[in-house]
């Protein structure tokens, strides 16, 4: 079966997850973090629309995921309430109940169902949650709600932990004499890996998707993004990508838009050209990394090859503590490349640092030190190995491992 | 088919890899590493005697380690020679040749057939090996051969790379009114991980072991110990584990050892001795580690699920983090539980640092953080998981994440 897919233009715009319309947004100090910094954010659609979430696999999933899970399960939310400074997970029966009460309270707010409410909570783990704070902190940020620029940047804010910097994409796209949307906002630095990265992310548009489109979308856009970047290989409890469409805006045959739909092409695009923008962000923003990495490895037998090979290169520590000495050491891309279980001929093998040749057939090749001292001293590099075995390719975002990521995470609880 | 297993005393001896008769061995300083340090290594059993090794499962194995497959495949060998400082890994045909010239050389002046030499390199990646430089090694290090104990610690320290310290272990073992000693050296401390964990160890035995039960009793002895160890999660191109048995002691019966002799268990019980005091220096020597730790997992509902749990706890960089800062944070063990695949009752998990209990039934446990901070101060720390749903244990030996290990392998090549 062919279907027909309509020519579109993607344009990046300012906005963030409030650059479609139909939303409303906000981010205030409760006090669950440090003392007046953003910790609560709500994001409102102002009555139940078309959304679809993707959560961690992590088998110690944390109360927000499980009841966030069931409330998007009917293809519907109209809110988000999302926390910083505690993850509410390992939280037992009773994170399930703060969760369930985070929802409650929310939709008494804001005059809706506790199921049209997703719930998504990020910071320390294994502490129950601050009801009273929390409490008084979704309070305030329902009565915050607006849909100014400052809002969009709050909700942010007020997404954070470890972040160093706020994390906001947005994009407007233009198919069959129409435009829409598509803004988000995104979280996280450590705990980033594969398989439903270590972040939340929410995205807004105001395409008139069903909920299958809705969901579509995002599976394809995280797929592409979201699930092809490593910061160290550990996947949380908390992981959420979400997509609410409002359906504020209007196409020119006022249908939805479904999977069939010639725009959804369109959709799919803007979803996935937001999301790539925010992983890209939150690799960047790996905790401790001073360079962005991409692993790309072509010419292999299978998807799953060329996937697997560039994850196990993207995760190494000895790969990453290479990026950060400067050190084009492909002997260690290769001893990963090895372990990843992907086909390969060791004879065949080109391994290229920043555009400089190291290893070609399997063996080295001179270069130049000083030039590719040079060239690895960028922040942005393309790790490239060519297998030559076939006509697969995937590309893993990564970045360096670096003595700040130790500083970090040896002294983040404490 | 039961067996008869007799009754046996294993001690700790002196002499490390010549504490068994029958062995000369030698490590001399040719130039492969900087000036005047010891690289290339010798260990000789006078004559061809019953032999096994097991090898990395990198698919970029190393030159020398496809020699050694090879050479060790009937069963016997006559000697190992090794260097430290050039793997001769990723060197294509060039590599293929060197490790053959190796084995030849020393076994033209040995004389034995080049078949009856082991070949094992360790060091850096993708750089030729210095041939002229290796085969004066060899020449010396075969003229210093010798059995005295300034020998076994030549050896050990010849193939030291990044090791801070020599590596040795040996014992006693009277079974059956007779006795026999099992020694050994090994190095590592980067690149280490379960499934042939990196490293090179080389063990003798003057017990009298067939071939079988020479591979036999390496091969309980490796999948106990040297697989159960992770430092970084990357596994090398150079691994090589290997057992000589010189038969220079005689037991009461005067038969070799078979699988099938009651006194195989004693053999495989010292041989896994002395593999469990090599494993667990090498984890302790781990680059830039300060502490030892032993994550113990234990209620799994499989031997599978034990050692699956165990292995991702001790490979999380969070957790290993976490053990530098001395955090019981006892979420980021949750966390990497939950990505293990192992059966998980999230509501039935115990987690106890140091013999702190900070998580009971899933959910925290308060605890003393001045108690625990000086608990996990000590350089040897068991972290204890019971997932409470079946009978399988496993224990996995790691090391904590630190700067160290940023700088050591950020600046190891360059």
């Amino acid at each position: 079966m062919t279907r027909a897919s309509s020519t579109y233009v993607i344009e990046s715009a300012d906005g963030g997850i409030l650059a479609p319309a139909g939303f409303s947004a906000s981010g205030v100090a409760a006090g669950i973090k440090r003392p007046g910094r953003l910790d609560v954010c709500v994001i409102d659609a102002a009555a139940p629309v078309a959304a679809a979430a993707v959560f961690t696999r992590n088998t110690m999933a944390a109360a927000p995921v499980s009841w966030s899970r069931q409330a998007v399960s009917d293809g519907t939310l109209r809110a988000w309430v999302v926390n910083a400074g505690n993850a509410n997970a390992c939280t037992g029966a009773t994170g399930e109940a703060d969760a369930r009460a985070m929802a409650e309270q929310t939709a008494r707010l804001l005059g809706c169902a506790p199921q049209d409410v997703g719930v998504a909570s990020t910071g320390v783990i294994g502490v129950p949650m601050p009801m009273p704070t929390v409490g008084a902190g979704i309070e305030a940020a329902i009565a915050a709600l607006g849909s100014k620029r400052e809002h969009a940047t709050q909700a942010a804010a007020a997404i954070m932990t470890t972040d160093t910097f706020a994390k906001e994409s947005a994009c407007r796209v233009t198919v069959d004499g129409t435009s829409f949307a598509v803004g988000g906002i995104a979280k996280g630095s450590g705990m980033i890996m594969p398989d439903m990265a270590t972040m939340l992310a929410f995205l807004t548009t105001d395409a008139p998707l069903d909920a299958e489109a809705c969901r579509a979308a995002l599976t394809l856009a995280a797929g592409r993004t979201f699930n092809r970047i490593t910061v160290d290989g550990d996947t949380s409890t908390n992981d959420t990508a979400a997509l609410m469409a409002s359906g504020a805006a209007t196409i020119v045959d006022g249908a939805p838009i479904t999977v069939a739909h010639p725009a959804f092409d369109a959709v799919a695009a803007a979803v996935t050209h937001v999301c790539a923008e925010l992983a890209r962000m939150i690799v960047r923003d790996g905790e401790g990394a001073t360079k962005l990495v991409s692993v790309v490895v072509r010419g292999a037998a299978s998807a799953h090859d060329a996937e697997a090979a560039a994850r196990t290169i993207a995760n190494s520590p000895l790969v990453k503590t290479a990026l950060f000495g400067g050190d084009a050491n492909w002997g260690r891309v290769a001893m990963a490349l090895g372990n990843s279980g992907a086909d390969v001929d060791p004879d065949r093998v080109d391994i290229v640092f920043a555009g400089i040749p190291t290893c070609t057939g399997g063996t080295a090749v001179a270069f130049d030190e000083d030039a590719a001292a040079l060239a690895l001293s960028a922040d942005e590099i393309e790790l490239l190995v060519d297998l030559h075995l076939g006509e697969f390719e995937a590309t893993v975002l990564t970045c360096d491992l670096t003595y700040e990521y130790v500083r970090i995470n040896g002294a983040y609880r404490t």
